[in-house]
């Protein structure tokens, strides 16, 4: 039986306080900081563990030995959000080639689109930071994703 | 017929990626985050809407005339923490006065102890700053989350 | 007399040990906080008193009644940045309307480039939400900064 | 000819609109931010370089084989902060023992103490995570710093 990937690509979250500014909404950036926060989340709702992706210092664990910078974004918003809003975030990854993909990000709040994400990595060596591919838990997590948007 | 606290005082989180410094571990101060943050949500479970309680710039919606800094805090850590561990919170509110009360919140990974935050906050005027009264459903939520430490 | 633009344009930072995540390196999205906090250096670099322009809730203080939202950004990233790097900030203003002025940013790291940012601003009502005209002090700020790279 | 520790131990930073919340000032957690970064900046201006303190995957570059996590901390908050507010920074370091040391840290304000913040680190294997000692220059900045105190 087929999974529905919209269970581990639109998610939600709820404004905090600390999120917020002294001109009373949210800060810019923390937009960016939910991207990669729902990224994550939508990695473990696919079933991965996240210590197979990132790397840490934990011992009597496998660390991966590739990282996965970001190499550029870019984000329009379109009305402020404050304190307690509840938002969906739905996520569009793609898959540009064998070491990189493109993940984009709408932000909506009741229905109405308040923020347009667009961030794009690269799948390096950890320490030499060359080039390498996806691997393979991520890349079945952008197959089945895409899948989602073709049909 | 009685709610249960631990709906709204047992929460939990997943240690982003974000949150990690170049030790490979969590951050000193995302503790305080999750502390304000668990708060929040724990204010939201037990019915409170955030706007009522905490300052914005938002039209059309009544604004609170108060704002509930923190004066003073404390943390032990016991254990590191890595990206993506599943973490428990509970958080133990007490009220000191009627301007001030004190949130306890024990932060624990697979059962074991990964450290204790203490933080007091204190209602004042948000222009002013001079102490007042907490708010009825703020008073509410400490009264009901107490009851449930005292049984 | 003429003062030199390059005072309150070029700037310097250090990488600190919180903006680097478990990858070892600066986390994508301190870039857009660097950012944001250069410009409000270069502005009292300029002699811009930062109460004047941003919105706080300080008593006995003539409060701005604009407010100075990021409507959208991008950002490209060339090389990883570690804690303790020096780097150079470049700040280049375009004031584009009335109401709105991209500034442009390199961060260079021993001569090399590291990363390119781009942010865009609109001056609105901060309660109405309204685009409305720069201030004075901001427009001059502008103004003296475009001088510098048209001649 | 003996060295001023206030040059190294007396700093100075203004608050940023990135730092507050919407109720318009200095959001809590941002006080222990400023403690770890005004280390940092201690250490540097003591002629410390802090690749050698802290880790970081750079190659080329040997790493410390230790760090050092926080363990606890307590904070105290007198007043309010604004953006644009300069604040005096004064750090008192004590040595504990051979494995760990306590930081205070008085933050002013024109004069007025504004908050106190302290906080204990411990040197640990940073893969082990077991206790070691204290690396020689980290050692001698405690000890140059704290003559200044005693005298």
């Amino acid at each position: 039986m087929k999974r529905d990937p919209k269970k581990w690509l639109f998610l939600k979250r709820t404004v905090r306080f600390g999120e917020t500014d002294s001109a009373g909404v949210v800060h810019f950036l923390e937009g960016f900081k939910w991207c990669h926060e729902s990224w994550e989340e939508s990695l473990e709702k696919f079933g991965i563990v996240l210590h197979d992706i990132f790397p840490s210092t934990q011992i009597n664990i496998s660390q991966p030995d590739v990282a996965l910078p970001v190499v550029s974004c870019e984000a329009s918003y379109f009305q402020p959000l404050y304190v307690g809003d509840s938002i969906n975030v739905e996520l569009y990854p793609e898959k540009i080639n064998d070491s990189s993909f493109i993940l984009r990000f709408k932000f909506k709040k009741k229905g109405e689109e308040i923020s347009h994400i667009k961030i794009k990595h690269v799948c390096i060596n950890r320490i030499t930071r060359e080039k390498c591919s996806l691997s393979k838990p991520l890349d079945l997590w952008l197959e089945e994703s895409n899948l989602f948007f073709n049909c």
